[in-house]
């Protein structure tokens, strides 16, 4: 007996699992995967000043190699909810489009890799080796409670996987288009400099910080990081925010704070770009207090076994050769990364975050397909 | 009978006419000049929005040349009250020190003022021309509804003047170091570069106004507007804030806005540094609004006869040769420079605005024995 991954995805789509709820959602997934003989552990985990977070671990089989898929149950917000035309959480049919929050990032995605897997083990049987799914409750929130405390408990438990796909939406128009076989780093920098106050009258009893502030953000604004590599675009640094907030137009203050973000390659570090904001700061002289905080590395999965038989998949499914892309936001492979290699593939992201977010329903049969395929290649087995 | 300059500035010092109260204190003066033979004229202006103001213009004669002494007994705030070691409206004498709000910036130099007209009178008798005051009570506020108005409320009257000394303590340190024969204008600029907002990991579908903001800022901050003339310091550009208030550390903002304050020489106008400032926007590019606010146009009265007139009364009784400077903040006389030469000599000012406030009480009768002088020169009559 087959699961249908589009009915499945109704029903995650029906729990209105927004960060940091689950609404039901992993009890839902649990009880497939359970019926289909998984081993399934919840885990919540609690931080103090955060939420708990509810996560969900499941494996098929205790051999090596364990094929990992990743995922998470948790939505952003409906956002404006008069500008949808349907129930964000009503999982409604059509014109071959299913709208839902959540549909495309990406309840989607776990709903065609728990499909893949049922019609892997029909055609083939146990494989030689496990089969597992980490899926999480806190993606889209702080990922604090989430991916990253399921890995440590993993790693504390002796449980390790051998290869993950993360089943993020990696689609820009139609379903092959890209997957991810890395992504940039992030580093956002907040940046003070210091002065002393004085009025605008006599300057030369004050000590102005702000074109000392305006030069330095110059510089590194206007400053090219990197070319990009083979993998990589060119890293790039935003700035986001200044802040004084001095209401008194006669008064130089003593103070000026500037916020900006890193988007980088695997040619830099936060520490190797630390060093270069700081070789920026002294030249421009001055007191400055210098605040790193880095949201996760740069990590690339070179072309290999994984990337092939992930492309090979989608080739041999939609005869589309998958851009091996490494652009875009942050996502949970970034903790992964440092366990086992790890690749992204899902649906179409056209709408995700979005009002009316929505998939074609083609398409979430088709890539529960190249998940089979995927699996089917991954062990040596028969392909659909 | 002499009229007593110390104790005038006690009477005027015990109205805590703080901007825009007047408290009485004109009140005191006009009682003092309608003793003499003033005629005087009492002035309320008001505008919506702004506070009524209460000022004062006090003639003696009718003929001309008509000597205008100008000034204002509205005091700026008491500030720190827990950090004065006096009343700041109770007038106290301690170690040949009289302390109050106002003691030097000016109610003492008014008392000076009807001192000296009294002991002119008492030895000339009345002058070939007239003797007048021109009194406001919004100096230290807005200065909407004081100085420019009863200057309109002249004009329109076919009050003339023909010459005029402006109290406001001129002396950094001791009486008779420096005089103004001018002062720097003053402008603020408010400029706001627009963009189109983005998320930080696609720049390229985003413009981010703030590096054009810093580049533009770095410019403006960097460039020397001039050298200074034979009269005047180099003017300046003080960069006062520059504000974003973009919380999220992900996102490129669509806008930035920073303000300066320019303080500037007579080789400028606002129209000049406007299109100076517009120059570097054009250079830099991109989308931009530029508000100008004046504050005052630069002004000079060259050395000539009431220049001469008024170092050599103070050279005469300090024996001091006053620099004839054009620093410091605005006045009130850039306003009256429109209607005659204007100079401005008044106390010592280094604790105007500060907590405990203070004058020497010798100061005050030196400086009332300056304009005494300074009337006898001007009407060709017998210094004392």
């Amino acid at each position: 007996m087959t699961i249908d991954p589009v009915a499945l995805t109704q029903d995650l789509i029906r729990c209105p699992s927004v960060t940091p709820a689950d609404a039901g959602a992993l009890g839902v997934l649990q009880a497939v995967l359970t019926d289909m003989g998984f081993a399934c552990r919840r885990l919540v985990f609690e931080q103090e000043g955060t939420d708990p977070v509810d996560n969900l671990y499941a494996r098929l089989g205790t051999a090596a190699p364990n094929f990992c898929f990743a995922g998470h149950t948790d939505v952003v917000p409906v956002g404006d909810a008069a500008a949808w035309t349907v129930d964000p959480f009503g999982a409604e049919i059509t014109g071959g489009k299913l709208f839902g929050r959540g549909t495309a990032d990406m309840k989607g995605a776990i709903a065609a890799f728990v499909a893949a897997v049922k019609s892997f083990l029909d055609r083939n049987g146990t494989p030689d080796g496990s089969i597992s799914l980490l899926i999480t409750g806190d993606e889209e929130g702080p990922s604090i409670n989430g991916t990253t405390k399921v890995l440590d408990w993993m790693r504390a438990e002796g449980e390790v996987i051998d290869a993950c796909l993360v089943g993020e939406p990696t689609n820009p128009r139609a379903l092959g288009d890209m997957m991810k076989i890395g992504r940039r780093g992030s580093v956002t920098m907040t940046l003070t400099a210091y002065g002393a106050q004085g009025h605008v009258a006599y300057p030369h009893l004050a000590d102005n910080p702000l074109p000392r502030l305006t030069r330095a953000l110059t510089m590194l604004a206007e400053s090219p990081l990197d070319e990009g590599t083979a993998h990589f675009q060119p890293s790039t640094l935003a700035l986001t925010s200044i802040d004084v907030a001095n209401p008194a137009s006669n008064v130089i203050p003593a103070k000026g704070t500037a916020r900006f973000n890193i988007r980088f390659n695997d040619l830099h570090t936060p520490k190797s770009l630390e060093a270069h904001v700081r070789d920026v700061l002294e030249e421009v002289g001055g007191a400055w207090d210098l605040k790193v905080h880095v949201s996760g590395e740069a990590f690339l999965t070179p072309p290999g076994a994984l990337v092939a038989t992930v492309a090979g998949a989608v080739k041999a499914v939609t005869g589309r050769d998958p851009e091996l892309s490494t652009s875009g936001g942050t996502s949970d492979a970034r903790f992964i990364k440092n366990f086992c290699p790890v690749v992204e593939f899902g649906l179409v992201g056209q709408t995700m975050h979005k009002v009316d977010e929505h998939v074609d329903v083609a398409d979430i049969r088709t890539l529960a397909a190249i998940y089979d395929r995927v699996l089917a290649d991954f062990f040596g087995k028969v392909a659909a």
